[in-house]
């Protein structure tokens, strides 16, 4: 079972080998076609095609520092990161409607560029000692001038998964999102468990469904603020529910007819099912089979 | 393909919603069949069955707070956490060993008990204005008093992975490992890329080696200090080798008869397998098909 998911794809050469080679960085900062990424706060700008839009190192904003990202098309490319300023967990609706015109490379390198810019912003301090942090590694860590502690942007491993019970699979619903909208139960896999472990865990707690023979589906980074989305299909041992009230709203088993429906956006469809760029519309896709 | 994987299996439950429930906590904290782990540090210790060893609450040393694990069979367990103590990453061999004698499952807990100490005694301040965090949500959490930003255990997801070209597997070797020994190439997945993205740079990175059609095949936690380790197989499209050697010392294609000699620890093997308890270990008894 494979599935096409968003945020996947960039063509960024991240370029590791070059974080801790300041000639390679001095050289990258001075070269001419060096381009530097248009942010508003957290949110990107886009053109009529859904590409980031880019401009020179010659407007980095005063007081910002430029972050490496690496080369495309063997041209350096930065980020602008402005310490002072806090954006929080901050989506606009305008961002969303971006990512819904966005090609799933351009989508995946603002991912990068997101949770970087976003990382540094709340990890201004050393929570070994207190200190203030510096950057180092051309952007993709923070150093402590007083205890030496080095300390790296965080990426959140999440399961998202389908129970699967006699044809039909669970979804559920928050509170808060469009009415309507049902998607893939989730949640985060914490420490000393395994993806399967984090699945049937999740899934038990929120839902009261024991699982088991979790497979594998497909993977994707999610910016908000730094998630590794990682989905799975496993096999329900009964269809009775038990929500945990605090997480879900609601939760139903759908068919297979109706996740098409869903996804292919029917007037009459049961549910709506999630935006295309977020993995459980992907889970959902390879579930039904298409 | 399946794989049997080490620090998996444990019978804990996280009773996740007990944790924001201070009346359930302290029915917890009360219940005189409650369990406290014994540490040494950060290290175990274990019974002649490998099991590890627990002691009543009464145990508590001073100045420790008790870390809410879950239940076991109905008991509370309880972790000791002692604040001004740093052990940063020590590993001890009696550590190592210790872990060559444990069951899955023990090694599992103590990976969840290790993790989690280790990051409240690296994470006392708050990393987004400096004040010094106090513990919350029964231990799985630390919130600062000043600014109330909320801090979680951070779990950081690598990539392992098994290049493949022609019937031959690429395994790689570290300067410091014991000598012989060879392993499956590592390393963290990064914000803004998926697990095969990891798989495809890492591999491309260390070895020079450019990988397609990534294969998931397993996952383990791995409490050094708090990973998530994603097993996967690629192909590989070609066989010639560009190091990257501040990472590997040595790379080498090895043959399913070779590593089938390795994991069965024969003394003519080409290259000393990883420990049984490592995913490496797993994933190469998945590719040779045992």
């Amino acid at each position: 079972m494979r599935a096409d998911v968003g945020f996947t794809g960039a063509v960024l050469d991240r370029a590791d080998r070059e974080r801790n080679n300041p000639e390679a960085l001095t050289a990258a900062l001075g070269d001419w076609r060096a381009r530097l990424l248009r942010l508003d706060g957290l949110e990107p700008e886009i053109d009529g095609e859904g590409q980031l839009v880019w401009t020179s190192l010659a407007d980095l904003p005063e007081g910002s520092e430029p972050l490496f990202l690496g080369y495309i098309g063997g041209k350096p490319h930065f980020a602008p990161l402005a310490m002072g300023e806090r954006h929080g967990v901050t989506r606009s609706p305008a961002l969303f409607q971006m990512l819904g015109l966005m090609p799933a490379d351009q989508a995946g390198l603002y991912a990068c560029v997101r949770s970087l810019v976003d990382w540094h912003q709340r990890n201004g301090f050393c929570p070994a000692c207190g200190t203030a942090t510096e950057l180092f590694r051309a952007g993709w860590a923070r150093r402590c001038p007083s205890c030496a502690a080095e300390h790296f942007p965080r990426t959140d491993p999440v399961v998202i998964m389908l129970a699967e019970y006699e044809g039909r699979a669970l979804l559920g619903r928050q509170a808060a999102w469009p009415a309507g909208r049902y998607s893939a139960l989730a949640g985060f896999v914490e420490v000393g468990e395994s993806i399967e472990e984090a699945v049937a865990r999740e899934t038990l707690e929120e839902a009261g469904v024991a699982v088991r023979n979790v497979r594998y589906v497909a993977s994707q980074p999610w910016p908000f603020p730094s998630s590794l989305m990682i989905a799975c299909i496993a096999e329900a041992e009964g269809d009775s529910l038990t929500l945990d009230t605090h997480e879900l709203e609601d939760a139903i088993w759908v068919t297979r007819e109706e996740a098409r429906a869903a996804l292919g956006g029917a007037a009459d469809a049961r549910f709506g099912a999630p935006p295309h760029y977020a993995i459980a519309h992907s889970l959902l896709r390879a579930w039904v089979g298409d």
